[in-house]
């Protein structure tokens, strides 16, 4: 029941690119290594485009949308109804993700990979829906088989739109109260970590609320063995549609070659499964912002992902990658304009 | 000799302003506190513009050029004649800033502070020259008072210009072959901290380099007593033009009420010297990355400041305030542009 392209081979990262990127930064008007992270960034988005000159100009930005059975155990500060409304006003344009996408001149569109109530027809949202939210995880699986299909397919399909609009960078975001928790399972089962690692209080639990989640997660993982090595059966146990999604987003953008900036907590659950399914995925995966959730440590660290930015946010939608599209541009153009020291006649250390 | 406006009132952020962006963060489509220190920030530039929707539109950017006569010791791994070479790079277009600038649609200008052979005429090079570079301060005071004084002087003339222009946001950058001596050194005296602890590479150096610096340090240190409490005259013995004229803007920005992104560790030198000198000035500061020279941290400490980023730059030039522009943008156009609970009809927590 695996849809057929997850077999699909990752493409490879150009290496003669990064080396003519390597050498371009070497020769530029500043001590070598100076520009730190911002070297870095240009030669690694030189390997993944295949261009001595990366750029970051076409920015595709999916949101995907989804319920979670598991709110009905009351791991979330905010109501259930609130994943939809978040989609409309995603649409209307209110939302942080909204705000930052047109600032950044990024295309931005929102999948409803299966809120409780369906949102009814939106600008900007596509409905592939896997159902009216997932199963309570607490007590059942999250989702049957061909509901994970259909959400790693609603993630293929994005960025199957993106490839189709020649996009340069791919972001996921997520949108589905409750989410954490399914986030923080698929965390405990891949990283052999307790729920008290890694359950946090999300919008806005207090510490009573998130003793709670990791309760609830606690009776949730008493139920499986043997997850570890089994990423996507974890994902079709413990995770939930939107997260799904991303999964088959970031698997899909190794595959046809789009580099992805990953955004905080749940999206990193994602990449975390996307990896341990197929490792070589890694290499298509910038990692955005160190998320205010404390659980994230950890998975970024298991990961041997070190974000670019640590604002304390979290806010998920895509939030924390969409603050840090100016530090990729940024990369770009100083790696693309800068004179080198012979253009510029000025003398080498 | 001190320049009459340095003594002028410090202006006083607007806390109407601020209570009542705190309150419409409060009202937006986001549970409280989840955009972390983009919050924060939108709420102190509300204070610092005197406006409930700040904005950063119109940036001025001014790198001061000078030299430095310890470089005759051996403290930089580049030569002297690189730093006027710099400045006809900067008004060229080719340097870090000069790119940064563009790509922000920030006003560049240079002002030549005093380096050893006269740039010429070049476009957006402004002359305030206080000498052939500073004397050199392993052996003897760094300047004269007047010098201290010209240099302070065009800080101060290029926040005006700033002022004038109607200018949102300020930002300073340093260009000077073996400023981080006279930066380490004004650390050491004004945080009575040993030249070990505040010596580093620089643009290159190795560690048989950085311990010649500290050495260097230790004897220029050696020939002064007190002046932990009078940074004026600090800053005349051990700084140096571009660092001078740094500090005059600081304290100008305050006064003048514009809010100045600090770059990296010769910035930062110049602005705990300014607010030792006053410290209301601590208000106008906004703190845009940690530096890789190590002795950085121990002054941003000092200041009660944690920069927005942490990418390893060591460039100086303003390039890593330069950077963190789009995260204040950010910032603000999410204060200004999101929609409330009440316009979306979303539900609270």
């Amino acid at each position: 029941m695996k849809p057929d392209w997850l077999n699909d081979p990752v493409k490879l990262p150009d290496q003669t690119c990064a080396s003519l990127a390597s050498a371009r930064q070497g020769q530029l008007t500043k001590p070598a290594g100076s520009l730190g992270r911002l070297e870095e960034l240009a030669i690694r988005l030189s390997a993944l485009q295949g261009a001595e000159y990366p750029s970051i100009e076409k920015i595709h930005i999916t949101v995907f949308a989804a319920d979670h059975g598991v709110a009905a155990a009351g791991v979330s500060a905010f109501p259930q109804e609130v994943t939809v409304q978040m989609v409309a006003n995603f649409s209307a344009g209110g939302a942080a993700i909204s705000v930052l996408a047109k600032h950044n001149e990024a295309h931005l569109e929102v999948v409803d990979v299966g809120t409780l109530r369906e949102p009814g027809d939106l600008p900007g949202v596509i409905s592939q829906r896997a159902g009216a939210g997932t199963a309570n995880l607490q007590v059942e699986d999250a989702m049957r088989v061909e509901q994970l299909t259909i959400a790693l397919n609603a993630g293929r399909a994005a960025v199957l739109r993106a490839k189709e609009r020649g996009a340069d960078l791919f972001i996921g975001g997520d949108m589905g109260i409750g989410n954490t928790t399914p986030a923080a399972a698929l965390g405990c089962v891949l990283l052999n970590a307790d729920p008290g690692q890694l359950a946090g209080p999300g919008t806005g639990l207090d510490s009573e609320g998130v003793a709670h989640k990791a309760k609830v997660l606690r009776e949730a993982l008493s139920r499986y063995d043997n997850l570890n090595n089994q990423p996507l059966e974890a994902l079709r146990c413990l995770g939930g549609f939107e997260i799904a999604a991303l999964v088959g987003a970031y698997i899909s953008c190794a595959q046809l070659g789009i580099p992805a900036l990953v955004d905080g907590y749940i999206t990193t659950a994602a990449a975390l499964v996307a990896v341990r399914e197929q490792p070589e995925i890694r290499d298509w995966l910038l990692f955005s912002h160190q998320s205010a959730e404390p659980g994230h440590q950890a998975m970024l660290k298991s990961l041997d992902a070190n974000p670019l930015l640590s604002l304390g946010m979290r806010l998920g939608e895509g939030s924390g990658a969409a603050v840090a599209i100016p530090l990729l541009k940024a990369a770009c153009e100083l790696h693309n304009n800068m004179a080198t020291f012979a253009d510029a006649g000025v003398t080498e250390s």
